[in-house]
């Protein structure tokens, strides 16, 4: 039987399990930057979107980036955020040839400007990965 | 060796099939409609998004529908296209379960309002399936 | 030498006869809507959009019809708003054919889902006019 | 010493009362309209918005909904949620003139169609709470 | 009794007062930077939001930084003019707690992204006012 | 009797032509970068909004012109494009006065941030012209 504290920790700690799995380093450091400005709303972020959402088992995690992937394009204006979900799509198995096909379908639907700020995004995630020596699958 | 009509009649035929294969009857109402206001739109529409894009052999349709449901519920401003995408979504092998799971992490990217409203969507064309007998997987 | 009361009415005035002139009937409807809910919001919006910017001789009204139209649909939020100014577009000597090529030309640049949108907007618009027998030039 | 069930739910009982005590009966269709669909967003929609964010003692519910009133208006692509929290904002004390004031503001921030729309919006939830004779303050 | 001039010049001056009350230095490089491009819009500026606007006594100036961080941080596309009402917000009586605040719950209507470049822009700001010396309330 | 190579050719030097004539070297810059992570897109998008749509001899690009300047300010989320079209606007017939025009008018339709930061970019590009010895007319 767990304590209240318990249980609020356990949400938590599904959350930060999840962060790390898919967003990686970058995921921290967005964690990092809260903590001065806005601690609780780190917490939040790890519990909800990560800790509830992204740990749901209805839809893979490759499944989720792409939505999330398109999502951010298309809305093209959460440049940062777009660029960690470049990256976790390539943690979590999305091809580059995959993630820069869903880059060129939000043309469709945003328009080619969308598309072209989301492709230059994904050059510099794949540039820096290369750089790094960590460059994902084509 | 093809004439240039030849040629540009299967650019839209390819454009014609993908969009049956995809949106079925909705994307032709969305032909139809735009016969007599801008019917060299209508051409546009088959050859650019279904012709090119949609026919892309790099992703698969089932991920594309993902992409464009993502996409379209974040925008939130474009209500018709979501719902032909949440019945193009079935077609192409989402469940019904995938989509409200895309559906719910928008709220994640744009906002719970953008996920509610999606739901809404998905909830209306679910419902219209089921009463013609045509409902997808769950 | 004018009151101030005077000159207050002098910049409202301008701006009743260019909301006249380019929105015609359907203008009017909108500053009758506020009377009752904020009536100092229909003199600010017969003020600085049409007293101001509207007279300003720097462009044609025509070319500023261009600019409404092709903004209104790609943020495509706005309907209401949208089908005043194609309204107001064929008042100020657009045809309907430069309006749908307008709104064509908005797929490149918001998608095809905001040209879908505007097209059908303007659809609606022409053949309230024909039914009318106020049909602008094509 | 509480289990992690009863903590669950602990969590989920302060949203229902925030959700009871701002959206009065429209948040309960909200969550009700979301059974079939999607019920554990309807859990998610309880706890995160209405159990985290608006239970946090930071900012009173009225300056809560000020901001969410703003928000929803300059986005312009979610009437329906617009309508709940302008009657939300009269649940927690703004005034008619105080919420007309807020939307007529957001002309400056997201154009005149955005402040228009909003208080079309406004005068409709005024005009069914009179109704209803549950009109708010003016 | 006062010239058509003198008229006019009295809305600009109440603009001129506004703006410098609530946006201060910052506001007042947004007018100079308009000089040599659209100096004719540096007079709209001053007189239609803040002569106009912000100069009515219906709502608060503490409210309206409220409404105008909320619609800015939604929107999310427009970071000076959100730096320049985080600071405006501090000038007129807000925390940087309750800025803060508003800005979290803003992940609820606009997403997570928008939240965090709204909280991100808040560091900024509240890091250059304590380098400064300005340091607003907590 | 063309071969299907030679008029699909065909389709891309129309749209070659337009891209150089309308957005001169900058419009060059964007295919080149699309070159190594979306080399087919390049394609798509010399042959779509540049072989379809701004060859279409409905509207003058002139015209053209002003509609995508004004819907990428309103949109205010494609700054890099934004930039590239007002220099295109110089390149086919505007003044720096109508393009400031048309961006000061987006006040109304998108708010004053959108002006305002149309008008940023329109001054860099502005200046960048005159640097160049470029500079249009006024």
């Amino acid at each position: 039987m767990k304590s209240k504290q318990t249980s609020a920790e356990s949400r938590l700690e599904r959350g930060r399990r999840a962060l790390k799995a898919i967003d990686g380093e970058a995921g921290e450091k967005v964690i990092e930057a809260l903590k001065d400005i806005a601690p609780d709303f780190a917490t939040y972020l790890l519990e909800f979107p990560f800790g509830d959402i992204y740990s749901r088992p209805e839809l893979s995690l490759r499944d989720r980036e792409i939505a999330t992937i398109a999502a951010l394009a298309a809305m093209g204006n959460a440049t940062p955020q777009l660029k960690v979900h470049i990256e976790a799509g390539l943690n979590v198995g999305l091809t580059k040839t995959e993630i820069a096909e869903v880059l060129m379908q939000m043309s469709v639907y945003a328009g080619f400007p969308a598309a072209l700020n989301g492709l230059s995004a994904a050059k510099e995630v794949f540039a820096l990965r290369d750089s790094q020596g960590l460059s994902g699958p084509n």
